[in-house]
């Protein structure tokens, strides 16, 4: 490729609305182009980087037995409704109407389409296990689009769903498309982690996350280093306390506490530990009818702990938190005040404690009495244990691993693929039967795999670059390396020697780029460490005199000086590095 | 490929709304599956022959020289506005809105976000020309979605936009992708042909169409067999005539002809030949105010003639057809019995003549008179000729090839490509300007390029099937060649003889499946000439003891017996033809 007959358009800055770095690149580099809120043009530079991505993403699903087609991107409503999802999706769900006034949705997934498929075409037994997959555009109409590619309305995703006779069969699936994807994000050549996770509102029974590190990840990663567990916080479990609560030292004592509401304003005007206080979480329980005993609940947690919301509607049901007049009407109390003794005499309040509460003694709360707390504060002696003890809180780093080997660390990661064990959850809703070994109708065991293509690109920029732009891993960089001449037009010795090799570099199936743009070295070298291409290959009069060329790697401090007859040779060993 | 890890499911009958046989053939195959009007998936065994054509498009358009990019399905309704499309564009542009209530639309076609795109990129002369291209969804909300993949709401196009900084520029681009064009269709393997072509709503100065050829076509195809003469019939131009305007033999009479109200009732009635006749078509233009005298207008053509709109669009404005009502209340005569004799004196009546009916002598026309036509009607004795006599017909087959090179032939053909030069059509109404070399603001010239994907794939199976199914071109069969052995299963040796044929050819490039679905033959080789693919070699235990192999091509009426050593051989000279 000559530089002449592609489109590069580099900007020396970047839009202000462009917050994380890899937005600010991608914009910079005229990789991608923003036509609305959350859409974006893909630039023939970018659209490179895409199409290597996707390639293998394609190569390695193939190669697990996925069979790929094509879903439409405008799908039925009734097929949505079948699900119940028309009305349980959020607004992120593209309503649309055709010209007919009939209801239509542009896909954000497709699972409802890919099940309809299958009750269709699949009639028996013999004819699973079945992955079908598709690279296609999604549509989420996110309230608030941000941070480019990482958080758009229109982006590509892959989406792939697994179809099986048995509840084996389909853990078989899941563990093919599981060691699909750590081939996937290996090749890409990114630095990632899967995690146990949460199966979130799409159902099922088990799933686990791939995320590209990154410090700027918006997601929290628990891990064990010293064994395999890995979790996202969402889903990560907090063993229960080992160590046995310590007998009673103090008295119980009310203490004034003026305007001191939060544990830690709390703690610090006590001059105690934070760790020494219990905080109270007040929710309101949407399944709970509204004059029933058990619709205000309230969540004891160690004052430095933070609610993990997802494992409290795990055991509590759905809910929301509850506001401060119904705190008020429920309790008497003003929120701040709120503490464990008295509250479990009062009708109408369920108390649930997270377990590390319960090895607590001495401890800080308040005394259900405005601007007023308690301390010295002990289970059983001065308030009974709650009723429901369970794991209620996000772990922290130097928690026990669940696995019991080790203690737990915290990393950033940006969430790039997703596989989720369904079960018959989607097929039991569409009736998606077949007929098993022994001629009996059974719903198909389903499973579901995603692949954020168009995140990938940006991950992979949050994860690689440096004050002079990206630096691309080379399985997806947009081009391999890049030959500068000096003096391409002037030089007969410089263009040849150049021609020649890219001549060679593709003969040689290596995706080369020569800069015959006639630009300023300066701005050539800064165009291409911005585009972050890993190789490059600087050809001038004066190194030719003596055989001599400059190779520079992106990540270099320097460059290198190689003989001239040696530079294939060179290359070849750079690239498979 | 093994059939047993791909995924086939063909149908003994094609659904009762597939009208025509590439829809009931892709229905039968299972290469697509309807989700909803108009909208399919395109399923395994479909997707490899789109993906087939859509690689050698991009192949050829990357050989041109033009760019791929991807822009947005999703496209807000701003920049339709700008080009006042927003408003002109019918109800096949489905206008949506998104969850805060803004407008967008989902692209039908992407004038509006590359000229979007150009004006911000593209500032100097120094960065022409540039084509930039994608293969995208399109979605056009058609009013009666049918024909398959024909008509469509939901399908694949190419879509490419040049731009050039002068007239001679756009020109040369425009030349070079009818080049590709040719090219393109010429790999794909398919006869077509190109035509001039109408520029119709997407406005501009010139375009060609290129259609696949095939008796179902919807469009008509005119061309001189004896030279380079070809249009559309929208387009194709039918000269005056060279004929002198017989001298007066009969005399005007007024017959009675009660109820005969069309020309071919009339004249079978007065037992005269068709041609003798004049028809009368009323229309109301549209531009002309509700009062202007020239408000309605009549168009006089040759009784076995038919009117061109387009060309009348062309000549008399936009126009809709009078209604009963309105040919009354202007004429005072109901349609059926109008003719130009005496209509030429009633005020608020514009008369229009096709130049054929000038030629004429001793015509019948209407009477205007209920029940009433006149004979023996001749020009300049019975009735002054109209004041504008223009082509307003459609050719017929025999006239005269506009170069004067031959006679005109029809062909029916499906459109599958179309290339226009837009000029500033675009530029102007978005301002997509740039500096010239004298640092002169000037808009850019445009030009524009579509080709149907997915309409390629239904417009090949019209031109190619019989009785038995579909024959693929082999540049894009959904696999080369199918490999049919007798007794996988039971016969090591066959299975064996497979297993190594297939490696041989996967090895050499070329995309073979192996058929191990353990089908009876009949049910095998049923399927595999419905499917179409082009070649096909049966392994069976007693050719095989003879050490000979069967090879029968999808045309080929009995097949041939290819000794096992020659085998590879073989099968790559019939590729190779």
């Amino acid at each position: 490729m000559r530089a002449s007959q592609f489109f590069i358009s580099t900007l020396k800055e970047a839009p202000a609305d462009a917050e994380i770095i890899s937005h600010k690149l991608m914009m910079r580099t005229g990789m991608i182009r923003r036509l609305g809120s959350g859409i974006y043009t893909y630039m023939p530079l970018g659209l490179r980087i895409i199409r290597k991505i996707e390639k293998i993403i394609r190569e390695e699903m193939n190669r697990s037995g996925a069979v790929e087609l094509l879903m439409p991107l405008v799908q039925p409503a009734e097929l949505w409704q079948e699900t119940g999802r028309w009305e349980k999706y959020g607004p992120e769900l593209l309503r649309i109407k055709d010209r007919h006034g009939r209801d239509f949705i542009i896909q954000p997934t497709s699972e409802e389409v890919v099940t309809d498929i299958a009750r269709s075409v699949i009639n028996s037994y013999r004819q699973m296990p079945v992955n079908f997959y598709h690279i296609q555009t999604k549509f989420r109409d996110e309230r608030r689009p941000r941070f480019g590619l990482m958080r758009g309305r229109e982006f590509t995703m892959k989406d792939a769903y697994s179809f099986d006779r048995h509840v084996e069969g389909m853990e078989k699936s899941y563990q093919i498309m599981f060691d699909t994807y750590t081939r996937i994000f290996t090749r890409i050549g990114l630095h990632f982690r899967s995690v146990a996770a949460d199966n979130g509102t799409i159902g099922g029974t088990g799933s686990h996350e791939f995320h590209v590190i990154a410090e700027t990840g918006e997601d929290a990663l628990v891990y064990c280093p010293t064994s395999d567990y890995a979790a996202n916080m969402e889903a990560a479990e907090s063993l229960p306390p080992s160590d046995v609560r310590p007998a009673p030292a103090e008295a119980m004592q009310k203490v004034l506490t003026p305007g001191k509401k939060s544990c830690e304003d709390v703690t610090a005007f006590l001059n105690m530990p934070l760790e020494k206080s219990v905080k109270v979480i007040a929710a309101i329980r949407l399944d709970a009818a509204e004059d029933a005993p058990d619709r205000f609940a309230v969540i004891l947690l160690r004052g430095d702990h933070d609610l993990n919301e997802i494992k409290t509607q795990k055991i509590i049901g759905p809910f929301r938190f509850a506001a401060e007049d119904e705190i008020v009407q429920y309790t008497g109390t003003p929120s701040g005040y709120l503490g464990p003794v008295g509250l479990d005499k009062k009708p109408g309040i369920a108390v649930y404690a997270d377990h590390t509460v319960t090895v607590m003694g001495d401890f800080i709360c308040g005394a259900n009495e405005v601007d007023h707390h308690l301390t010295g504060v002990n289970w059983d002696r001065d308030v009974p244990l709650p009723p429901v003890i369970m794991d209620f809180r996000n772990v922290v780093e130097g928690d026990l691993s669940p696995d019991g080997k080790g203690t737990l660390a915290i990393l950033r990661g940006i969430e790039v693929g997703h596989v989720f064990q369904l079960g018959t959850h989607y097929s039991s809703d569409m009736n998606a039967t077949f007929l098993d070994e022994n001629g009996k109708s059974q719903f198909m065991q389903m499973g579901c795999y995603g692949i954020g293509v168009t995140r990938i690109m940006g991950a992979a920029i949050e994860q690689n670059n440096d004050e002079r732009g990206i630096i691309w891993p080379l399985p997806i960089a947009p081009f391999d390396i890049v030959l500068c001449p000096m003096g391409y037009e002037r030089s007969e010795l410089v263009r040849k020697t150049t021609d020649d090799l890219l001549a060679g570099l593709l003969e040689a199936g290596i995706d080369a780029i020569l800069d015959d743009r006639g630009e300023r070295p300066g701005v050539m070298f800064a165009d291409w460490e911005l585009i972050g291409v890993p190789h490059r290959v600087v050809i001038g009069e004066r190194g030719l005199k003596e055989n001599m060329l400059e190779y520079q790697g992106r990540r270099d401090d320097a460059a290198t000086t190689v003989p001239q007859a040696e530079i294939m040779d060179f290359i070849q060993k750079k690239l498979a590095m």
